[in-house]
């Protein structure tokens, strides 16, 4: 899934580790993630945490999409910074689960926190492969 | 500001209107905006009402950051649709406001819900002019 | 259902109205309701937003229950105010829904926005009898 | 204050634990506390995660009042159950704060998940004492 993920691809993540329930990426800010301000656009930092969200709610073989988040922003990020979110499932029942996203840059500074609600659609990722810990997630 | 907004105009966006507490905006979803399903990545569309908010509440001269924002997300986006960002400040006192951005496609179909809870911070986008409501956003 | 509701009786909550997709509740601030700053405590505010919520979106016969709430508070509110609740949903499909709810006080003046996701579960609230509008809801 | 915090004594919320940035509150569901489905009310839940909220963020006596809260509602609590709220604080800075809330009962199973966004206003709780970790919260 991963291979086919063009627009985390597009934004320059890659996965740093995945597994049940958990999944962390890594991002460079670049000058055109940035706005106005000079920093970088709350948009890209979402899009880090949203797809970290994703591989660590999809690490369980079942189709998951995103219902809805939550992100505080909370230091501000500039271009060369190296931003790292890790996900962690907090719950999971029925169709639904939340996951935690903590978003820091390479001085360990807290950028953003997020929190994002999943819902579990029809089918698997890797048909006839139930509770594989280590899929990538089909989206962002 | 919008001259200096990389981020924005990275990905393709246009301002539509704007005037004071409102923002509209469009945007194009390209190919590499999407996901592994084939999908718009949930971050673009973040992005896309990001920016919108951040235009309504910086509408009145004052330099505003976002605090925290909550995304619903309805339907599915797709490669080649046309989404519309309409930003409306619901309220702003003290220091603090809140805008509701609604994202339609072209069918006028919900795409999703937003929600920004902005913090005004020391200064004026242009100095000596306030409360002017056709300057655009510092943040996205 | 209403008659077994008793959080939203023993807060004197009263229904105003109830449409498909829409309910108004209003509520008056008790003493007992405040907090140490003599205003009307956040939950008891919230109370009354998710029961207007619920009363919306079960407005259907369909048992829908929270799934997740978000509020904002705008102003405070103080022993003696009448609030009024009034839920709007703003989107219901599959079995998921998003429900605005806006607080006012008797000035009409603003006192929280509430945004609430329902899951829809098994069962009809009167079985038998589907999209009857006008059956409270089961929970708040 | 939380001599005159008259909400949550109503709810008989007791005081569990206080330190810097952290609270802990418990509460017993109570039959009048509950719904038509006969499960606790959200908005008695929100109110318990809430009050540990302003304690947790008034434990550093500066006036801080709740701006906007989150709540994940993930399995339903009964009259009878002891329930237990845990507030820590995720970041402190400026005017603003976050801090997370988790509600168990008594078989430590998940209840609930809040996030609230605090703002810190003029005055002191207790004037001339800076800094002082224990002194409870004025709002809920």
């Amino acid at each position: 899934m991963w291979a086919e993920d063009k627009a985390s691809q597009a934004l320059g993540m890659a996965v740093v580790a995945i597994g049940p329930g958990r999944a962390t990426l890594r991002m460079t800010v670049r000058a055109e993630m940035c706005n106005g301000h000079h920093v970088c656009h709350g948009g890209m930092i979402f899009s880090l945490a949203d797809s970290a969200f994703a591989f660590a709610c999809n690490s369980h073989n079942k189709v998951t999409v995103a219902g809805n988040c939550a992100v505080t922003f909370i230091a501000p990020a500039r271009a060369g910074d190296i931003l790292t979110a890790e996900a962690v499932e907090r719950h999971r029942g029925g169709r639904s689960g939340v996951c935690d996203v903590t978003v820091t840059d390479g001085h360990d500074t807290l950028i953003a926190l997020f929190r994002g609600h999943s819902i579990q659609i029809q089918g698997e990722l890797v048909p006839g492969l139930t509770e594989a810990a280590s899929d990538p997630a089909p989206r962002g």
